[in-house]
């Protein structure tokens, strides 16, 4: 693999990651109608809002915490304390993002969890629930067992990347169906491809090149903290 | 990480992607009126086909030819040609894909390359076909240079997932917008969630982990072929 520094690399990241967040705002406020919490489609727009800043943006900067190298070093809690802050904090963002879109689809008669996107959508969210509870019971409750913290840690990296992709799909079949359902022949139809059009495709394309690079970040081998918590490292060296 | 044996688990791949071809092929004969190539909607029926099937699972079993440990010993060439077999049999399926639905917007009058889906789709391809290239010509044509295959590896690594995710994305949001063009008021709407749009729905879920276990298995330390083209192997040990 080719050496990249993970500190201007992150920096690539949390530019890219600002850049979601604000072209999803700006979509909202310029071509949808801006923003309430009224039950109108104005509530939906923060569907989108909170999604991308929580479980894409916010989740991703909290997943990449222990990449940062002087996590490395000295102890651990401050940075699982900061790991569980950022999920939770996304968390949050997260189910705003549900009562934003179900409360628009309650207000509005519109059935609720028929589509893909919404099926990916709920299996993240469920996914991700079940992650923090697991993760907090399991590695910041001081009297988790060690033998539990060994056997669940590949399991919750694993989901880490799962649910970073799932939310992925979910962002991008969600914006796919929005312009749908908004360009319609009514306005200008999606297949004349208006400025919105092109506008909000290409911030699918950029939320799938954010991604992909956080995943990667996760999978670097060189980026990953060393095992100082492995069996064998908490053995004497002469036994 | 977990050890799994390889070989089993290339079978449970095997056998989730036999299922999304065959799940595939039946939404398409089942619940979209079969196949046909004269430009009607059963000539589109073909897309989804072929691009699951070459773009997903044949890749798939392309990428994952250098896990095999069977491969890492013994010449190399048999397993590259493998590889470029597979991915060029991938690559005339996706291009009768294309064919498969450009051929129906054209007869019907429909735009193309408007929706995200299709433009996921699109850079998937070109990037497939970038990678084809590159590949034969940097790692099958002897003349070579061996700087060049030191320096490219790791990119067409790194693309190798990249490309299977973008198929990933292009395929839930294709499963995505197809269900809610079929499935209207004129019949059973999406929104009633008819058996169609389970099955569909499902079928997306069945994509994405069947995607995410590839992606998976290709970064599973354990299971890459050990390096044994690197510099340092290339110099005599005393030197």
């Amino acid at each position: 693999m080719p050496t990249f520094q993970f500190l201007p690399f992150l920096a690539l990241l949390g530019t890219l990651g600002f850049l979601c967040v604000v072209f999803t705002g700006f979509w909202s406020q310029h071509w949808r109608g801006g923003f309430a919490w009224d039950g109108s489609a104005k509530m939906f727009n923060w569907h989108p809002v909170f999604m991308v800043t929580g479980m894409l943006v916010l989740y991703g900067a909290a997943v990449l915490v222990y990449r940062v190298p002087s996590s490395w070093v000295g102890p651990k809690l401050p940075w699982k304390l900061l790991h569980a802050a950022l999920t939770l904090a996304a968390f949050v963002l997260v189910v705003l993002g549900l009562v934003a879109v179900f409360g628009f689809h309650n207000d509005q008669g519109i059935p609720n969890m028929y589509s893909l996107h919404s099926w990916l959508g709920l299996a993240a969210v469920l996914l991700f629930s079940c992650q923090w509870l697991m993760g907090f019971a399991t590695f910041l409750l001081p009297w988790s067992p060690a033998w539990l913290r060994i056997i669940y840690k590949p399991i919750h990296v694993f989901f880490g990347s799962t649910i970073l992709a799932l939310a992925m799909a979910a962002s991008i079949s969600g914006i796919n169906e929005k312009l749908f359902f908004s360009l319609t022949n009514k306005t200008v139809p999606y297949a004349k491809l208006p400025p919105e059009a092109w506008f909000a495709n290409s911030l699918g394309m950029l939320i799938l090149v954010f991604g992909l690079l956080v995943l990667w970040a996760l999978a670097m081998p060189a980026w990953k903290r060393p095992e100082s918590e492995s069996l064998e490292a908490r053995q004497p060296l002469l036994h």
